[in-house]
């Protein structure tokens, strides 16, 4: 059962996710480079999230929220609009339920997202990149087939679900005293502060977001929820805005934000293909860009830091784009 | 002790190898992926050694040998030419046993396995490309210092080291039935050969070699060596010739081979990106591509395969075209 709307999860929320969606996916290996430990200066453990079913941590939360459908409503379907990642985990989610899945995505998604979407079986339907077009399409989407919306992050059993990562991670890392992960519409950064914080009130939670969509800084900052300002990041997958639910969860557990440019996140990116070997989105290398920004920055910092790395879904061709040198 | 020149290691040579190592070396994780046991219609057992220490297999082989010298030989250093990862491998090895590394290198060698020798604290001496310049420069390493050759290949020590990558592989998944590797020099096919025919007769090896460089072929098709032919390949850590040693362990140990156009390692790679977020170098994905190449010719393949993907070290400005679409 997911909480009402209006009610945070609790650490028992992300618990009772963990026993739900195991089996149903991978417990993903944490990865540590002695290059990264020096140019950090502490002990760096990087979830690899990559490596999840569907390519990145998002499988978590959808699948919490499908598998927690009572059978009746389960059947008749679920839909969403993503731009990318909660498309390919939803359409996963619903295959592994064996009920129906409809996904709104943009025509600029990437390639690779649409793909995978179709892949696991999702009836895709391309719309133009803006909210209205894709709040347009989905209620025509659910008006004609009664499949219930799973929102990519502001949603609790979703933001439950992405809390699983953070468990796993401190029971594999019990030593870690901060936990770095990416900010976009805040489902994981909430899910993440709620399993960190709810396991052990003294981890901290730094969330980083591209400086061009700074909302959760600027929202933090203020006190409150400010959606306004420039959206524009290579970090595809982080274009999105805190919800009021997910402002809220940030606030409550004293989420610090961090932001970096986007030769910050390209120069992370390289860093993980080059010492890891690991091929990660820019949105997944994103909360190392903002740990090495930090450390440049000569911030106070544990023995040992968790680093949310969230995806690797990234079409071949934008690759040297992305991994260009920074300019 | 290492075996006398002459004297073939054996699967013993290759247990001995594995204890000497132990601690030294990562045990790196075996990968696997739904859509490439599709494409190749059995299970396929990646095993990761691109995540080796040093990027690459070639740390077990250098380790090997230079673990095996009694002190005072050790003391005087150790001396290779080498192209790229058993530069860095030795290296490694030195720094290791705390003697001294001296390394000659072509000009042309990959810009990543230049730093990454000098990185782990060898002298390099660059060269120009050409194996006479090489072992000119060597020779002159050796005379100045007393140091040891430590051959990439041909040296009984360093091909039972790189058994013991197989010999992992086939305790982590013993169904095996065959083992895929690269072949160039041949050290690591035939540490593969000697440890898996040693660990079971049953299983059969596979080498993969660039069209472009099918001396192996050539010479296991005449029942003699042929270094003669064409050798060009993108995969520029497969672009030497079977020794005498290498060969006859090859077809004592009757090893296949099969050889791959430079546009199916591309694709190997690009699956290897696209599918398991890893980046290889292109001798790393050769053996992905070879046995892809005899899944489609439909050879007949046991319920699960093994795959040695051999090393990720490639620089970053190559991976454009390395990833390119075929021509």
């Amino acid at each position: 059962m997911t909480a009402a709307v209006g009610d945070p999860p609790t650490i028992d929320d992300v618990r009772a996710a963990a026993v739900r969606i195991e089996g149903h996916v991978h417990r993903t290996p944490v990865m540590t480079s002695a290059t990264i430990d020096a140019l950090v200066g502490c002990r760096v453990h990087l979830k690899a999230e990559h490596l999840q079913r569907g390519g990145a941590f998002k499988a978590r939360g959808a699948l919490n929220a499908v598998l927690a459908l009572d059978d009746e409503t389960a059947a008749r379907g679920v839909a969403a609009h993503s731009s990318g990642n909660h498309a390919a985990a939803l359409a996963l989610a619903a295959r592994q339920r064996g009920v129906p899945c409809h996904v709104v995505m943009p025509s600029t998604a990437p390639r690779s997202k649409q793909e995978a979407t179709a892949g696991y079986g999702a009836e895709v339907t391309l719309c133009e990149p803006t909210l209205a077009a894709r709040e347009a399409a989905l209620a025509e989407v659910i008006d004609r087939t009664g499949a219930t919306e799973v929102h990519p992050y502001d949603h609790p059993a979703v933001i439950a679900g992405q809390g699983t990562a953070t468990l796993e991670l401190l029971e594999q890392v019990p030593a870690i005293g901060v936990v770095v992960v990416p900010v976009s519409g805040g489902g994981l950064a909430s899910g993440t502060a709620i399993a960190a914080r709810g396991h052990d009130p003294s981890v901290a939670v730094w969330g980083v977001e591209p400086a061009g969509v700074a909302d959760a800084q600027r929202s933090l900052t203020a006190g409150q929820r400010i959606t306004e300002g420039n959206t524009t990041s290579i970090a595809d997958g982080l274009l999105a805005v805190l919800s009021e639910r997910t402002f809220s969860i940030l606030q409550a557990h004293e989420v610090g934000i961090v932001t970096v440019t986007d030769d910050e996140i390209r120069a992370a990116m390289a860093l993980l293909a080059t010492r890891l070997k690991q091929v990660v989105e820019p949105s997944g290398a994103t909360a190392l860009a903002g740990l090495l920004a930090q450390a440049r920055g000569g911030a106070a910092l544990p023995g040992d830091v968790g680093v949310i790395v969230s995806g690797g879904n990234v079409d071949l061709d934008r690759l040297p784009v992305l991994l260009g040198s920074p300019s």
